[in-house]
């Protein structure tokens, strides 16, 4: 399934006891609809304030339903802030966090005198001009297969520290700053600390060499302030192409979200 | 000033004793940097629920503080669903209201199968296809001036129901609809009821003629539903070139709000 939602009240993703979150408003809705308890599982577990346009979850149940019927039944459970957007049945061997080839993350940051009141907790917002063209060159030091172990957070888990990264692109549009970051995986708080080191060169508070010396450092200490989490979203995750779910990823989310535009 | 806000939570601009208003919220900020009482007044009074990227205000104070001061002084005193976006002095004989020749509204709605959890109060969903091509030819009937008798609330206290709409365009971008509307002035629900006899002759249940049948009917009993606040932003209000504040509109709300853009 496809799912899309507002991040800002939630304690993130991951099943928690005593909060509320979007792992387990999902698995309560998807346990109603399949009339048995399911465990969901998903291609990114967001933080808190993080969202997601198109995060991708799996479950594994013996409740036969038409797509259609999951998919309005699901929704019908759901609270506002979350929404499943596409849902159809898979392969036993795929696996939405373990088969996904590539995650797409976007970072989106408003530059203005004063703070957005409709993009609160919708963007990061910064009263300074942000050099776009030092942020989009010190950028390309991150493409490629590195060691981002000054990207990643004290805490991450993960058994290596390298990643391959796709693309990273930087768009200006008005008082808008896009970042979009494709991977094969992320560390934890990768893009976070990426966008917060970005943004202190996009300042001029430090040079443009300075993401290709983190690199070589692989030190997190001498790394940058992790960016807030309400500026990030998930936006697509890619799999091979014999499952063929990317078709439905597209459609929910690339090209459909030029919402305010002038 | 400029005033941006995210409409969801308030009970419209207008003040209300036992309710949170946009016209309260700000007053009580203004008042606070101005150390006196100060009432406000605005270009478009909105309803609850409908937002706004470029309302205008004024107030009168024998406070002298310079613009940047006023910024900075009254956002820091609004909740963060609430942003001044300028602050400028004017001549003595401007009225954010009675000056004002010109109004521009976008209404947003959102046509998937399942609603936008990002878009929750943010845009109306509908989960019909409509037909763009149709709902553009309908709206060209309400371009100039006409008696709008039939598109306003029946508790609409304008003298006269003629109005003048300057233009009036819909655009398809993705899973979106934007219904842009100019006019000199708006009656009560006006843009609401316009959006909503749109949206039926979208979903083919009504002619494309029935606009131009409604205005000649002159009888708010024959028009169609009130379509939901949340879809309706109040994006620029424009005055007199002598009055000099255009150019500090059209900075802080047209071209800027590509945000989610592919």
């Amino acid at each position: 399934m496809g799912v899309e939602y507002d991040g800002s009240d939630f304690a993130g993703w991951q099943l928690q006891h005593h909060a509320v979150t979007v792992q387990g408003c999902l698995e309560a809705a998807v346990s109603q609809v399949a009339a048995q308890p399911v465990r969901l599982h998903c291609a990114g577990r967001t933080d808190a304030g993080v969202h997601a346009l198109g995060q991708v979850a799996h479950f594994e149940t013996t409740a036969e339903r038409p797509p259609r019927a999951w998919l309005l039944g699901i929704n019908s459970h759901l609270p506002p802030t979350v929404s499943v957007t596409w849902v159809k049945p898979v392969a036993a061997e795929f696996h939405a966090r373990f088969s996904a080839i590539a995650r797409h993350y976007r970072y989106l940051i408003v530059t203005r005198p004063t703070r957005s009141a409709l993009m609160h907790q919708r963007a990061v917002w910064t009263h300074h001009r942000l050099d776009v063209t030092a942020m989009a060159q010190a950028a390309q030091a991150l493409v490629g297969q590195h060691d981002f172990s000054s990207f990643r957070a004290m805490q991450c888990q993960a058994k290596s520290p390298v990643r391959t990264v796709h693309a990273l692109t930087i768009q200006q549009r008005g008082d808008f700053i896009t970042l979009d970051i494709s991977a094969d995986g992320f560390l934890h708080h990768q893009v976070r600390n990426i966008a917060g080191v970005l943004m202190a060169i996009g300042r001029h508070e430090r040079a443009v060499e300075w993401t290709a010396q983190l690199l070589t450092l692989r030190d997190r200490r001498q790394g940058g302030v992790t960016a807030p989490p309400h500026g990030l979203y998930l936006m697509r995750v890619d799999y091979p192409t014999q499952f063929q779910i990317n078709i439905e990823n597209e459609q929910c989310t690339l090209n459909n979200y030029s919402v305010f535009t002038g």
